[in-house]
This record gives structure tokens, sequence and C-alpha cells, in this order.
């Protein structure tokens, strides 16, 4: 009996920190609900890093427009013993009503540079902190990292095939989002492929071949289930014997015009199998048939593989990009810039912040390429730049429909054309180019000056 | 309007890798609907591992108690192009009917030792596995790192702040559950704490500070709020400014009976920074007062926190634990071990698996502590040892009520007394301790000799 559809997406504003809602009831026992703005950014990239791209806008939107306390999660909050009655009046009405200005999906950004920022009454904008950093971290590493697959890999074909070792459901799924929005070809994962429209690619595990009585036998079945979607797995005992009997399989389909369009090897040292089983085939008059490769791919052993020229044609790529391994979390922050007209920074030793409300410029030289980023007061006119930081929503409503994915890829492929050499390079640490205004310093000035944090 | 409660847990079995219904349709072509059994593995510790601990059992039960296809689903898949009417009117009416085999949460295991053992009807093992995986492995990771925590914090008080750099939703919840499981106190994850019923914990953020005009109008607005949570977060602007402000709060609640817990400090040296913290408050006669310390806290930096003496009472640790960041994810594996009475193993390079049902026994010295760990083949009577894999589900049914938290985390205490030194040692890699029954070896023998997948 099959079920209705759901909604997968955690829309619980219940999903946060508790220092979120006794802040608030803080906030309503001083009646503060003046306008408060928080950016959100990256601190400093991982040292593996030399950019990242802006993803995640789209879940973050739907969790601003759809969160709601349910009668359940109230019912927990007042028995907790943390809270009074007017704290769960005000959550049982909650709604998010406020403006959000942000880079678009797969634009370039660097350290210090506001990716989102939100401006709402303070006990909205303060409530949201938690599940904004949760939804915006995963699919800008996830994103970033696959972009540094796709300028390494060429042509070749890039599949996620992560969703096992991602950290859990909705992890599988942006990721999947994110892998698609920074250049790969598609996913295994079918859900993904399902809600967001990215395209899905899979064939054979090796329990398939395990199950059956020969591997003859489980490439015969399923050339036979598959005769369009003919990848076959080749390393479940001895890869060349695989490949041999791939080869017996092709010569058996030939009159029935059933295509085997490429085998696929997932354990050894891929360049050396590939080039044994590329020989194999090639000799048995079979060039066509092509080698997808995976088990433990990264953009550093595609790089490798590239470099080497082996004669693979498509990636899966699982743990190491799902995880962002290499760089499993960003030193990122959601941090308040002004209350009430004020601008405000924090001031902790290694983490102070750039007051009030900002707007971020992109300078690119005659050639295209990224001169500089500054960083602006938000009412400055910095001429010759060009103003990252876009309204998305206002008065908690989106401004424009969701942007296409096929869209956003094509806009990460206009902006990876900007990065300079250095950014480009795998190994090499680019130094950053954001510039901070002669205004914006002017004023972290005057707030440190004025702040009665500082002396009151 | 509050809105009804939800569930959380996706339970969709579309969130799998394509192959797995490719194979489906396979199965199905060729009828193989005989018992397969699987085993859950983890093939090789991290570097920087020396044990794991089992969880997450009960969100994989959940799963595999409640998996549907929806209408959306199936008809996502029947427009896919990859499939025949034959697989979607299976699946339109799949329902887990198998066996499961696992340790209890909270028991310890090493490399190639099986976690869960599933045995089903073929096309029911298969289609599970990508989220019997993507279950396990976080929850697992995590326990594991909490435990490391718990190991070298003694007594302190140890609270989960992960949930905004976990890798989504699903990602803090499970991590919530797993800290708990491994050793700590509880958690400031408001969400996990409604529905796994573990401590929440949290006071405030620096932007309950910077929003105030003042640090100690913030202070005194927090302490007529909470009374009874006084936890005040001191390094906004200046550490020890904000220390002597908690004083003079301190002394002006005197009268009162309000009592200050404790300060948070979340940046700088820790332990310098505690240091001179604790002067302050006892300076002015506030030894009650205690520091609470988060901020790129893990178990080396815990470590080498106690090993100095330093004065902190308790920690915060959110982004290391909650992404395993120095070993996020784990080499694991779930393989097809015997199909239909049939022992069955890949030999696949560097991947070669045990065949056969198995079971895994576990012996001690006179002491208590772990001797070594047998894995047999299930029909084996292995005397003298423990057998660690339990039934725990019969026909798709649970076989006994969810465990408390409680008594897994009392388990998890037993387990790890069971340790030897050099397995507790952070940077020591201790030796493993897994033995191969002759009777299993054999089997290895027989399965390779019989195989057709090597010479049919």
């Amino acid at each position: 009996m099959p079920m209705p559809d759901r909604d997968l997406l955690c829309d619980s504003p219940q999903l946060t920190d508790l220092y979120q809602l006794t802040m608030l009831q803080g906030y309503l026992d001083c009646d503060m609900h003046q306008q408060a703005t928080f950016e959100f950014f990256v601190r400093k990239l991982p040292d593996n890093r030399n950019f990242l791209l802006a993803a995640g806008l789209e879940q973050l939107l739907d969790f601003l427009e759809c969160a709601r306390f349910s009668d359940a999660e109230l019912d927990y909050l007042a028995g907790s013993g943390f809270f009074r009655q007017n704290l769960i009046d005000y959550l049982a009405q909650y709604r998010f009503t406020g403006a959000v200005h942000a880079l678009p999906e797969g634009v370039l950004f660097f350290g210090n540079e506001p990716l989102v920022r939100i401006t709402a009454p303070l006990p909205q904008a303060q409530l949201i902190e938690t599940r904004l950093i949760n939804l915006l971290q995963l699919p800008v590493m996830i994103a970033s990292k696959a972009a540094r697959c796709r300028m390494v890999a060429g042509d070749a074909q890039l599949v996620d095939f992560g969703l096992r070792r991602a950290h859990g459901a909705e992890a599988g799924l942006h990721a999947a989002r994110a892998a698609y929005i920074g250049g790969f070809d598609g996913t295994s994962n079918v859900l993904a492929g399902q809600r967001f429209g990215i395209p899905i690619f899979g064939t054979m595990a090796h329990s398939f071949i395990q199950a059956h009585d020969s591997e003859l036998a489980a490439f015969r079945a399923f050339a036979e289930s598959h005769p369009d979607n003919l990848v076959l797995l080749i390393d479940t005992y001895d890869t060349e014997r695989g490949a041999r009997r791939v080869v017996q399989l092709a010569d058996e389909l030939a009159s029935t015009g059933v295509r085997i369009k490429a085998v696929r090897i997932d354990s050894g040292e891929l360049g050396d199998e590939a080039r044994r089983v590329r020989s194999i085939l090639d000799a048995a008059g079979h060039p066509d048939i092509g080698i997808f490769a995976s088990s433990s791919v990264d953009e550093y052993l595609i790089r490798s593989l590239v470099k080497r020229d082996v004669p693979i044609g498509g990636y899966g790529v699982g743990t190491h990009l799902t995880t962002s391994a290499d760089a499993p979390y960003l030193n990122c922050a959601y941090k308040l810039e002004e209350y009430d007209g004020q601008p405000r920074r924090k001031r902790s030793s290694g983490k102070a912040t750039w007051p009030g409300r900002k707007q971020l410029y992109r300078y690119l030289d005659e050639s295209g390429l990224l001169r500089f980023d500054r960083l602006c007061t938000e009412d400055e006119m910095d001429s010759g730049g060009t103003a990252l930081l876009q309204p998305v929503m206002e008065n908690g409503q989106r401004l424009q429909s969701p942007e296409s994915l096929d869209h956003i890829r094509e806009r990460v492929r206009d902006q990876l054309s900007m990065l300079p050499a250095p950014f480009r390079d795998l190994d090499e640490q680019a130094t950053p180019l954001l510039q901070i205004s002669d205004a914006l310093q002017q004023l972290a000035v005057e707030t440190d000056r004025l702040s009665n944090g500082g002396s009151g």
C-alpha cells in the first residue's frame, strides 16, 4: 500500500541550540524587538581551500518560510523548566518576517566575506542562527570540493557516490545537490534525483555478482534486465579475468544490438588496473567500452590519474566528497553586526568581526580575472565594482522563485573562469584578495569607541 | 497556530543508491528471492582510533520497520526509464520481513568485526544497504569520539555543542544521541533533548551581550530572566573585564539568593584565560562560580588542559565531535556473505571478506580486561568466550523494546573498563586483537575453491 509523499526537510525551529531560546526569553523580558542585522561568513578558509562557492540558499529560504513550532514542541519547552509562558506564547505565533540578502548560489567567496545577511526583529534573527549555519555549511563545503574535482577532471564524467558515507539523510540529499552545482554530472542518490531533478546513475554492486553462481552468469542476467544501461563491475574476484568475461559477453551480445557501455573498477591501483583492462578490451576489438573508476576517489587522485593520462572516462566520487574529508567543517559564524540602528561587533580574541550592515564588491581585471573584493558599509557607493549581496527575501517572503540548478551550474562555470591561476591550484595557498573600505575601518573604530560594552 | 508533531526520521527507502534498484530489477527478473545474509563491519579502524562503540541500532530498526515507498516515489521510478512494471509492483508492496543480529549499542568493537548481520530475501537485504551504512556510520564515529573525550575529561561536565556544524539536521540529532551514549552529560540541541530525553544545556551567545547597551546590562537582564540557570559568557569584549563584571553582579545579587553558577569562556588560549578568570573570581570571594570552556575543544585539548590542571569544570564540545573531524568517515562496508545457503565472499584487492554467517566471541582475562576476539562461523561452539551478536529483529519485527539511553551509557562505562591501557591511549596505536577461527579459515578456502565466480 503506497504512502503519500512527504517533506523531508526538517523545518522544525526546535532544531536549535537551547541558548537561542534562553536568549529569546531575555529579549522578550526586556522588550527587545528592534531590527537586528546578522551576517553569516567564513572567518578563514581551510588551509587546503583557495575559494568557496555559495550554496544552500534555497534550503535556507525554505526553512525561513516554513518553520513553525508544533504543539508537542511547545509542550516540551513549557515543561523544561527553562521558560515562562510569555516565551511559549511568542513561539506559538512565531514566523520569520525578516529580510535576507545573499550571494546567489554558485558565486565565489573568500574569508570574512558575508554570504548571507539577515535583518529581522532581534528574537527572530537570533532564533534561526543554529539551523542557518547547519543548512549553509555543508552545501558550501561540498559544492566547493566538487568544483575542485571538476577543475582537474577535464571532461570526465563525475558522479556523486557519497550517500552511504554521508552524515545522515539530509547530508546525503544536500550533498548530492551541492555536488551537482559544483560541476558533477549526477548522483547515485535516487531521492536526490527525484527531489532536485538531478540525473541519476548506477548499475551493480559486488553483491549482485556474488549472488549469482558465476560472474559471467551475473553479467548475462544484468544485460538481460538492463540492455540500455549496461555498466559491468569487473573486480569482484579478479579484474583482468572480469575484463575477459566482458569481452566474451560483448561478443555474445553483438548480434542482439545490446551494447556494453562501460566496465567499472572499484579496487586496486585504479590507473594500473585501467590500463590493463583497456589493453584487454582493445585487443579484443572493443575500444568503445569505457572505463569507470571508483574507490577512494577525490580531486587529488583524479589529478594524478589525469596527469598520467590513464584511460578512465568517469569517476564515482563518494566518501571524500560527501564528508569533505580533507576539510570536514568551516570556521564559520553568524554574528550580530547591528541592533536598532547601532553598529555592533565582537572583539573576542581571534574572533573579532567588522561592524554594521555591509555590502561586498568584486573587481575584475580587463581579462575578466578576479582582482580583489572590497568589504564596504551598506550605504557606501563603491564605484567600478559589482555588488554581490542581493535581496532575496522581504517580509519573510521569497522575492524570486527558486533558480534552476542548470542556471546555477552555468554560473559556477563562469565564476571558476574568473579565478587567477594560484587559486585554481590544489596545493598552492593563494593570498586572499579582500580589502576593507576606509569607511568600514572608520566605523569599526567608532563602534569600539562608543560601545558601552567596552567601558560601561 | 501551532502545528501537529512530525516524524523527523527519513524513512524513505528511496534514499538509496540507484544501483540497489537496478540490481533488484535483475534479481526479480531471475526470480532470486532466496535468503541472503549480509554483514556490516568496519574493515580497518582509522589510524587515530583504537576502538569503536556500536551505536545507531535503534534508528536502523526504526527504518527497517517503517520504510515504505510513497506514490510519488514510485511514479518517479516508473518514469525514470530504468525499470519495468514488475519492479514497481514489488516496491509498492515492499516491507522488510528479515532478521537482524547486532552488537547491542555501546559494545566495543574493532576492525573486521560484524556489527550488524541481516538475513532476508535477497532483494530486501540488498535494498537497505545504502541507508543502513548511512544510519550506522555516524553514530559509531560520534559515540566513539565522545568516549575518547570522556576518558580524558575525568568528571568534568561535557556538553555536545555541535548542531550548527553538523552535516545537516539528522546528523545533529543522531550525533547528540551518540555523544550522550559515549559519555557526554547532555546537549545544546533542543530537538534532540525532546526526542531522546537527553538533558539540554545552554545560556547565552555573544549576540545577547552585543545587543544590550553594555555587557553588565546584558548580565543583569539575563540574571533577571534566568535566575536558576545563570552561566555568563564573559569574552565578548575583554575576558578579564568580563570576569570583574561578573564579580560586580554576584555582589549585587548576593542579597537576592540568585547564584551565578558559572562563567563561559569561548576564545583565546582556554587554559590561560581560565587561570586568570579563576584568580579574579577567587580574589573577590567567589570560589563557587565555575568555569565552562568552549571553542575548538576536542579530546586532545581536554587532555592537555586536564594535564595542566587548569580550573575548568566543564566543556562545550562542538565541531570536532559532531563532524568527527580527525576521522570523518569509516572504511566500512555491508557485504553479502551467504546466498541460498551457500557462503560467498568478495576477493577484490584489499577488500576481501570472510564468508558465511558469522558470530563474534569475546575473551576477557581474569582481571576483566579484553584478551582477544574471535570471529567464527555461526554454528561453531566457541567455548569460554561471550557471543556478541544478539538477535534483535525477526520477521521484520523488533524482538525487544528499545533500550533506555541510561542503560546503554552504563554499558559503555563497563565496556571502556575492559580496555587494556594501550587501547585507552589517544596517541598510541594498539595492536588489533581479532583471531579468525580455524573453521572460518577453512570455509574461506572451500568457498574460493567451489566458487564459480573464480573459474566459471
